[in-house]
């Protein structure tokens, strides 16, 4: 079966929702256990405001710090094209926009309406790939607002087509708060390619809040879809839900499509040791089924699960 | 969509695993907020020797003062023909049988091969159906071996097609180990159809261990499967990872379904009382992916997750 991309999101999307500060070398030292791991694609940090987002108010630094590796993009999202210019000055090899399928998430997010947001991030993307950047798109509550419930598969393609309008290589589709079943996501797809939309140019990105994370990456490979947003050892949490699961793990998206045959070209014991190294850092146990499973199971006298 | 049967083992599968004793009390409240719940087939207990499960030990106590109610299948797990007697002498609207699919599972287990298992249970099968009532057989270890590692499909279907021949009435096909991937669960549900099998007299049977759980319960409903296994709050564990989660819980069941718009005929609000009293009870964190969002989500102003 075609492999995947499993697409690392930890060291921004999910970094951001730790309280514990990491020093730029923790966070350079993350990204370099994460190549070592296999990953190839890695959000390394934002270039927002440091008032708004203090964790990654360092990502100069860690872009200055960390050795790049042929074969692996280390991107950024930028919220603006003074974002875009502080990413373009550190050689990011891509970058990321952002705004939300619904309204109310999109203002209190981005403190903007939706139509106001386009006219912002417009300039930016035709900078980036002016730049020779690729860029990638992010559509938050893609499933459901924190605010308004269900958001409607037309508000969904309507801001993604807008988007890919502006000159997007790819689409991030984001369950934001974890809502999201396997139907609503075969659905949203199915009305993506019935506007033209390639789905290769798409990448899901699931929260693990409700326990269909994983489902819902299932439902979007049979689709067609190729990449898939994790985040190393769950790392981030639900915004929402203090407590509760956010981003998948990236370990936990392997062992899905690894079991499946799919290859995701990752190594599950540096996975591990990246998962286990972050939790000691940042004081807390993080979340994901595989570091549950990681450290009591015991496999008959060896280890002979699936590698 | 078509409604599905949350079936739940809880009071037996989940609670042999739990350390705290619970009263034969509190066991016959469980059972009643279960009911209270809309849950209309509930695994009650298990007549296997009290040596082997003290927590269970009081099974015909519990069937003693439990009061039945209308449309509602109390049932009980029996090893053999003297746990079969008991069962019967405390009017159990149903019994269930078990064995395993890999050789190593079973012979640890039940302390047979399977093929010397099979004159065990035929017997009893033969005699509960006699007495009138419907028989569940149970076959573990379908998906994986905590010795043996994978189990090839035509293990599972020698193993269930034994059990038919039995004349069991329905037959739960277990993830015992949690390794679970949908690909698997399709491969066996279609080969199980070649073979003559109606996938309506096919329950499936989780473990969350790896967070494929509800991808699974996804492929096996796709496939055509309407009747799903379930742990309130997902009590349990998983006995070969002590930390890990095991039986999938009731309430994510409840949600991938719903959520779906197939109807699970369960009320949230009762199936959280009862995790929530349970988890007190046990005096430790059950583990659901609900429970963790039920007490942390700010769903706006109100509660307006779908119920």
């Amino acid at each position: 079966m075609a492999g995947v991309t499993l697409f690392e999101v930890g060291p921004r999307d999910g970094l951001q929702n730790e309280s514990v500060l990491l020093s730029s070398e923790d966070k350079v030292f993350l990204v370099e256990q994460l190549m070592d791991a296999g990953l190839t694609r890695i959000e390394v940090s934002s270039f927002v405001s440091p008032r708004w987002i203090p964790q990654l108010a360092d990502a100069e630094e860690v872009f200055r710090q960390v050795q790049r590796r042929p074969g692996v993009e280390l991107s950024a999202l930028v919220p603006n094209e003074k974002g875009l210019e502080r990413a373009l000055a550190c050689q990011v090899d891509a970058v990321a926009v952002f705004m939300s399928a619904s309204e109310t998430h999109n203002l209190k997010n981005i403190n903007k309406t939706r139509v106001d947001t386009y006219p912002v991030l417009a300039p930016v993307v035709t900078a980036a790939k002016a730049a020779k950047k690729s860029v990638r798109g992010y559509v938050s509550t893609a499933f459901g607002c924190p605010y308004e419930g269900e958001v409607a598969i037309t508000e969904v393609i309507e801001v993604s087509m807008r988007l890919f309008e502006m000159g997007i290589d790819e689409l991030s589709i984001g369950d934001t708060i974890g809502v999201a079943v396997p139907t609503q996501v075969e659905a949203l797809l199915a009305e993506m390619e019935k506007q033209g939309i390639p789905l290769e140019r798409i990448a899901l990105h699931f929260h693990d809040t409700r326990g269909t994370a994983v489902a819902n990456a299932y439902a979007g490979y049979q689709a067609g879809v190729r990449i898939f947003d994790g985040s190393i050892g769950g790392m981030g949490g639900c915004p929402y839900a203090p407590g509760a699961s956010g981003n998948v793990s990236t370990e936990d998206l392997r062992y899905l499509f690894e079991s499946m045959g799919v290859t995701t070209n990752t190594h599950l014991d540096k996975l591990r040791d990246a998962a286990r190294w972050l939790s000691q850092r940042l004081q807390k146990t993080l979340f994901s089924h595989d570091s549950q499973v990681a450290h009591a199971m015991t496999w008959a006298e060896g280890e002979s699960e699936p590698q």
